[in-house]
């Protein structure tokens, strides 16, 4: 395959920036887009033609789109409800599939999308972003060369202040706003669960075993929609919200490490992944990018720990993947600080040159199916839920695989 | 009462420190001295005359000092087996308690602390320090003040390497080391739960209902003892430590928040104890002695954020208790930055006033019942443990109740 014909389905606003990015690339063409409003199918169409010449093919109906000829592979950012009918339909079409995240709604679909899979063998990735992110691959970097000795604990968040979000746009459209309407989970767990479960090899030589959430009731919306009465759209005013302000996932895994994931994001905060990695020799802090060492001084004023160390893991960086060694300025201005673009060219390299993908079927799954699984146990008190095995055991054998191939360290 | 004549019992190490702060009391007279140990007795005795001239009477068994007329009260700081029941006897020969902190063994013992206080109604308080330091006081303050909106959830963390002190020490004294090889759990709850039950009106208006503990194995310690073969003390060479290297337990209130509890004490960090108070207008975190509100910038750099808030809710130090007003020199570097001489002042306050004690028996019982839950919890693999209501339901009724009062904010 020497040029990847994609079409891309579903134009809130995420897909935007993606496509601006492969419409960026010589060795891919947008033949197609879709979203089920004929306003942001218009406007995608559009796009593409001002950028790059072309008229792709336009559809509200995203089986129209897997039916044409011209399309190998799909990008696809609908909302989070779609994603596991599109994803299966397009495999089953044998459209190669770069799946945006989400989390899943009930354990079946998680099974379904690797049935899918597993019966097609159609290209798949999920497209998680931060696993291609410099702190997070930096941290890994430094895992796999041991500095933190054994791996025992790692944590995250997805701590992001989504009120304006999640209340604002237009005509209610916003997948987030009925969620947050009507659900309370773990609703976005992979940003700092993807990361996480590389690091601790799941499903690659360990498992996640077992979850407990526990949830918050639902102030913060709520608060913010009545201080905002004369200017938020009068349909939420007094609206119920479902989603409590902070949940807490703790997860078990098969060889006794503990992962943490806390959805924090509808209270006021700045912005944090607050993605760490804890071992017996050391640890990574991503809001400071500190590495910390045993034996290294201790602190007992954390604004001074963080003086003396913020940035120390920088020593570290030409251990980083040849990505990001390389990286130009418009690829760090391209989305995200630069995830979105190494993801993207990750996706388009890997497919043409036919390699297996770093985050494939069972990891969509099994980050994915965290999230019906929290709803579960917030349902039921912050019961234990047990993590399906969606490998059927091959985990104990399937070798370790990173996203990006690291370097060796030098001085 | 016009002088308070005071009994220590056991003399780990935490007692000298605390003995010191009373000696300086001019309505302070220590009377008597006890340590299962004849050496700590005898030097406890020996620091006592050397300071304040008077030779107190020194026993290795508790119930002989408990039998004295010259004792009004005691000051408890044994291993944590014990005090429950050193306090329980105590309360019984009629000395008021200050009761050093730790965990619960089993729910009984909590039950039976709870009962002697009933039926005696002898003065008790559970010596909570980090409740009387300024961070969390100024925290408090902030939240009574409505400054952070509708609290949703407290966070905080034991965050503190401890491998040293576990394996360190004398002929395996150290309570911790017995603990840490036989036990898993949230063995030292009580420095962030204190604190966020204050400001949660736990007892008071609203209860801890349950909570769930999940728990890393144990690696931190026998990587430490493994790297120290030539140094460290041979009997832990080879052993099976039981302890979980973090252990994080989450609780949810009858009100619908929620806090976190982090153990974090066996593998490399600084200390830190993580305490967060969230809002739906605010938020406070100690780390940074940080006060963020909605509608200030949102920041996606950690380090920018704390450089542009760090010491920002120093803004509000005109709130903070009388006793941190005016703490003098003396006093802050007396223990712990200052809180241990404001907690013990208040003690013999509260008891020569004959007030009510602050942090009271219903606060021991459900702060301490957090470890022997959590280790139940570890063991069913993060099951729901419900937490006793040790007030009978008057938990609905009785007042908030603040440490020490607070004032007003002053520009």
């Amino acid at each position: 395959m020497e040029k990847v014909r994609m079409g891309i389905i579903g134009f809130g606003c995420r897909a935007y920036g993606m496509m601006d990015i492969l419409l960026g690339f010589d060795d891919v063409e947008i033949t197609a887009v879709c979203d089920k409003y004929e306003d942001r199918r218009d406007n995608a169409q559009k796009r593409v033609t001002e950028k790059k010449g072309n008229v792709p093919f336009a559809t509200t109906d995203y089986k129209a789109l897997l039916a044409r000829e011209d399309v190998d592979a799909v990008y696809i950012a609908t909302d989070w409800e779609m994603h596991f009918p599109i994803a299966i339909d397009s495999m089953r079409a044998g459209k190669a599939v770069a799946l945006e995240v989400g989390g899943a709604y009930c354990v079946q679909d998680c099974y379904d999308l690797v049935s899918a899979w597993e019966e097609t063998k159609t290209p798949f990735m999920f497209m998680e972003n931060c696993c291609y992110n410099r702190d997070e691959l930096l941290a890994t970097a430094m895992v796999r060369k041991g500095l933190f000795g054994k791996i025992v604990h790692c944590s995250g968040a997805y701590a992001h202040d989504l009120r304006g979000e999640v209340t604002g746009g237009k005509e209610n459209r916003h997948y987030r706003l009925r969620n947050y309407l009507n659900r309370n989970c773990e609703n976005y767990p992979t940003h700092e669960l993807g990361p996480m479960a590389k690091i601790l090899d799941i499903n690659r030589g360990n498992q996640m075993v077992s979850l407990v959430s526990m949830a918050t009731l639902s102030w913060g919306m709520e608060q913010y929609v009545e201080d905002r009465r004369d200017t938020i759209n009068p349909d939420l005013i007094g609206a119920d919200f479902a989603q409590g302000d902070i949940i807490h996932t703790l997860i078990k895994c098969a060889n006794g490490e503990t992962m943490m994931l806390k959805l924090d994001t509808s209270l006021p905060r700045s912005y944090s992944r607050e993605f760490q990695v804890r071992g017996t020799k050391g640890l990574y802090e991503q809001d400071t990018n500190t590495a910390y060492f045993d034996g290294q001084p201790e602190y007992w004023s954390r604004v001074e720990y963080v003086e003396k160390y913020k940035n120390s893991a920088e020593k570290y960086k030409s251990m980083l993947p040849d990505a990001w060694q390389v990286i130009t300025q418009e690829a760090l201005d391209a989305g995200h600080g630069g995830m979105d673009y190494v993801e993207l060219r990750e996706f388009v390299d890997r497919l043409k040159d036919g390699r297996e993908m770093a985050i494939d079927v069972y990891d969509a799954a099994a980050w994915m199916v965290v999230t019906c699984l929290s709803e579960e146990s917030i349902k039921q008190g912050g019961a234990v839920m047990q993590i399906p095995d969606f490998t059927k055991g091959a985990w104990k054998t399937r070798p370790s695989q990173d996203v990006l191939a690291f370097n060796e360290y030098k001085e």
